[in-house]
Formats: C-alpha cells, sequence, structure tokens
C-alpha cells in the first residue's frame, strides 16, 4: 500500500483540475451510479470531538474510497489542528488496500470548497459581492477558490468573534481580496449577491427578508441534524433548492430543519448532479433566490483522492 | 503515523495474551462502558464483496479504533487472499491517527477465534471431540486455539466440498489434531460435545434432534442478516442463549432469525461480557445445551489493535 503523505498531497494538488472530476461525481451520484451507504458517526465527550466516516464507490469504477474527517475542538489549545484524518483508496475488485492519503483533513476541506464553486458558478448572478458568514478554513477557502470562476475579489464578512474578523481580512488581503467587515449576518445579506455560511451556528443567522433578490446561498456549515444557519422560512420563499446529497439532506442540514418544520415538501428539493447533467433546471431567472444546501458525500471524497493517487502514480513512480 | 505491516503483526502476537485483553474487552462492551456505532456495510455485485467497518472506543481508553475487512470470494481465481482490510487506531483525546495494521483481515481471524475460545471455555462441559462444521479459516483458527484451553485433539468435521475436507484432516494432523471426516452436520452433531459452525451456509445445517444434552454450540459464520446455520429451535430448545452484542443480534445472525420466527424472546439472550463479569449466570448445570451467536464487535478489533501496537512500541522503538 502506498503512503501519500501532506506534504506531497498538497504538491500534487496544483495540477488536478479538481473541478471538472468532482463535477462529474456529483453527475454520477445523482444518476444513480454510486453505492452510497449513510455515514457513519462517532462522538467524543471528553474532550469533545466528532468522526464522520463517508464510504463508497461508483459501480464500474477502480476504486472504493473510505474517508475518516474528524473534528476536535479542543486541539487548538494544544497547537494541534482541529481538523484530522485520512482517506483510504482501496481496489474494487479485489478489496485490497491501495493507498492511504495523509491529508489531516486537508482534502476534505478542498473538496467541499469546490462543490461550493461549483454551486457559485451554475446558480448565481455575475457575483458583485462575495459575503461571508463565518472566518474559519471554509470561509477562506471557497472564497479564495471563487478565483477560479469570477474575478470578483470584493468580500463582506461577519464572524462572532472580531479578532478573527480581522485576522480573516489582512490573510484574505495576501489572496488580493478587499474584505469589509460587518456587525451583523443581516448586513452581509444586504452588501451581497453571493453568500457563503460557514458557521457551526445551531441557531439561524440569516431571516428571509434580508435576503436580496437575485442572490445565491451556499449553505455548508450545517452538515449535522443540529447544526443550522438559515431560518427555515428562506428556504421556504426561495425558488430553486439545491441539496448535494437528497438522502442526506433528509436527515442533516438546512433542508432537513425546513422539511421538520414542513416549509418545503422534499419534491421541491433538486439534487446537484441532476442539475449539472441537464436533466432538472437550474436558475431559470436573474430576480430567482437559490439555496444549495452542502452536506458532503463520500464521491467528492473518491474523485479527489483517486485524482490525487493517479497523479502521484504520474509524477513519483 | 506508524505502519505495522503483516510480517510484524505475525511477530508481535507470538507474546499477547490476547484471551485476557478481549475478555476485558468484552465485560467493558456489555457494562457499558464502550461506544460503538452500527457496523457499516459496503456491498459490491460485479465481482461480489461486502465490506465490514466497525468502529468504536471504550470510554475513557488511549484509542479509538476503525477496521476495515473484506471478502471477496472470487480472488481466489486470482490467487489472491479472499479477506482484505487493515485497522486504524486513532488518538482518542485528538482524533490523530497513530498506527495502520496493514494485517489483511488477519487480526479480525484471530479475534474471531479468541471469542470463540472464550465461549468454548465458559460454556462447554470438559470437551471430548470437537465438531466443525466448514473447512475454513475459522473452521481451522478455531480449533488451532484450543490449544489454550483443552488437551482435546479428537476432531469431527463436515464439510460440503470433500477434497477440502480432506486437506483440513491434512493440514489439521500437524496441529496434532486427530481429525475424522462425516458425511453430515447430523453426524457431527451426534458425536461431539462442542460444536462450532463456521460456513457461509443460508439454510440451517444443524436440526434441534440431532443436539446431544449438555452441547455447547459457538456459531460464527452467520454474521449478515441472510446467512443461518441452526435451525431456530435449536435457539428455542437451548438453556442458555449467549450473544456477543445484542444490539447486534438484533439485526444479523442466529439470534436474529430465531427472534424474526418468534422462536425466542429478547429477554432470554444473554449478553457474552454480562456473564464473563458475573452479572449474569452462565451454565448452571452439566446437562444444558447453550449457544453463543458471535457476530464480531469493534471493542474485540479495539483491544487486539491496542495489544498489537502497544507491544510494537515496546519490541521496535
Amino acid at each position: 500500500m502506498i503512503i501519500i503523505d501532506k506534504i506531497k498531497i498538497k504538491h500534487l494538488l496544483d495540477d488536478l483540475d479538481l473541478l471538472s472530476s468532482i463535477r462529474e461525481g456529483f453527475i454520477d451520484y445523482s444518476e444513480g451510479k454510486c453505492v452510497i451507504p449513510p455515514i457513519g458517526e462517532l462522538l467524543f465527550k471528553n474532550p469533545p470531538g466528532d468522526v464522520h466516516i463517508k464510504y463508497g464507490y461508483i459501480i464500474g469504477g477502480d476504486y472504493y474510497v473510505i474517508k475518516i474527517a474528524s473534528g476536535f475542538p479542543k486541539n487548538e489549545d494544544n497547537n494541534i489542528s482541529n481538523g484530522q484524518g485520512l482517506i483510504l483508496l482501496f481496489n474494487q475488485q479485489t478489496g485490497e488496500p491501495i493507498a492511504t492519503l495523509l491529508d489531516d483533513a486537508l482534502l476534505t476541506d478542498i473538496r467541499t470548497a469546490i462543490a461550493g464553486i461549483i454551486c457559485a458558478e451554475k446558480f448565481s448572478n455575475n457575483i458583485k459581492n462575495i459575503g461571508v458568514l463565518g472566518t474559519g478554513t471554509q470561509a477562506r477557502l471557497q472564497v479564495q477558490f471563487l478565483k477560479l470562476i469570477t474575478d470578483c475579489r470584493s468580500v463582506c464578512v461577519w464572524g462572532r468573534n472580531k479578532k478573527k474578523a480581522e485576522k480573516y481580512k489582512l490573510d484574505m488581503s495576501k489572496y488580493n481580496f478587499n474584505v469589509r467587515i460587518f456587525d451583523s449576518p443581516k448586513e452581509i445579506a444586504k452588501n451581497s449577491n453571493l453568500i457563503i455560511t460557514a458557521t457551526a451556528s445551531e441557531t439561524p443567522l440569516l431571516k428571509r427578508k434580508d435576503i436580496n433578490i437575485g442572490t445565491h446561498i451556499t449553505a455548508l456549515g450545517a452538515d449535522t441534524p443540529t447544526k443550522n444557519e438559515l431560518e427555515t422560512s428562506i428556504l421556504k420563499g426561495a425558488d430553486l433548492i439545491i441539496a448535494d446529497s437528497i438522502s442526506q439532506c433528509k436527515v442533516r442540514g438546512e433542508i432537513f430543519h425546513a422539511l421538520t418544520r414542513n416549509d418545503i415538501a422534499l419534491d421541491s428539493v433538486n439534487e446537484l448532479g441532476s442539475i449539472l447533467s441537464g436533466s432538472r433546471k437550474g436558475r431559470t431567472s436573474k430576480e430567482q433566490i437559490t439555496v444549495a444546501d452542502l452536506t458532503g458525500i463520500a464521491v467528492q471524497d473518491l474523485k479527489i483522492a483517486e485524482a490525487i493517487y493517479e497523479k502521484y502514480l504520474e509524477v513519483y513512480q
């Protein structure tokens, strides 16, 4: 079995067209070509931590994937990264282990950012101002990767912690983004036509009445049943609701909350891959408000791990 | 992260008291000290294969474990081992990966055999004849490990495939076992007071009326909802039914079948760890028929991986 460490992974990432391969993965998923069981979850109390195990395969593909990604928030106090984990690739024909990618959850961060960019590209109008809730890894990566699809460098950010917002502004300026800090999620909504919500909030931050006509929202903070960033009325009033995985969004994330409150019906939810393949409609007018809810699916992990592994063979062997 | 390969694992196994550590694991499990979510399962059709992901931790312990073990039956045609897999140990405080044990499912085989021996030691009468259904890995390992607890070297075996039974007899003679081959499971039952069922059968092989008074049966072939080696009437008529995990046996294995047919009630099932700790009674007379149903739990994987890893540190570092 080949072990690929984080330094090599970072190096290999430079030459990959992940946008295309992950887009293909979403399409395969929505066309029923993937076998992806429910997410495995392991929770810890003392210290707190949660581990997600995502696994599956594309029928007829070369590999199956098992991805372990965890968050242990107290790690920060000891100068250890909160995010930990690795990705395993196995031979789909024989079950033999092929490669371990020691990514410390880096590839989870990147494939999540890429999913956001796929949504931004497909659903947003001409991006004038990027609104961001949160100042963490996704709040950064999503914006950085937006460079792939837009020239907009104007960012409005809100974060619960002022110091972290200042740090965010400073750090993002190095990537040539002009960041303005605002005092409330409401002001972010008022000033943006693309909003990325990337917090761990368990109470809604954005309200229906704050959202401008024509806005696209990508909600990715809520990946569990308890987290919740959007008032369910936002989904109720949206012209288009997109889920990366309908089956997962039934049990976690923003759509789960809106379904639970009967604010939306399940058949009003469109799967990302179905829109990307053209079998369902996307945005049909500039005035529409669209909301994409991303919980993260194993096919993204498979696609990114496969791309890294095959590039590794090309470069190092 | 430390990688421990199979050669080292085999070497390290020699010096471990796994019987004690896995027994402790069962007790911790039954005392509610473990967090072990339902087994993850990934199934393949072409070629056929199944992957089981078992994971969990003992509260307050040092590690959490994720164990991947698969069976791809067509591998045999290409001289590749059917069993594949590996075990991952992580730091329970931080989520950091600590060790990968590249065991190709060897440790799954061994911890399963050890569980059988724990049952044989606790529940069988003085072993006069060891009856075995099946000629595969478990049919071999269970008998080999019985040396730890009995001087009996007399084995009766039945297998669907005559040639494999002959091979079994030959191979086991090298371990000083005197093996007699029989033509039916019924004859095995008639000639034994300890029976180990280790086939992949989906139709019952043993009938109630064939079982001698005082027999202990360890059923371990049926680890899925479809597999089934014992007529449910055997469980109905048994004086003591033992499950390694009540929650798992509700959905897979022999107990699952007997529950489904209403041949037994759930409260007649005792958990192995509860008997080992003394909080529930085991066999109370020589005449009783006892049945242990083993589906395999993550605490066994944790205990064996932990033992290998800690021995590795001692020997190699």
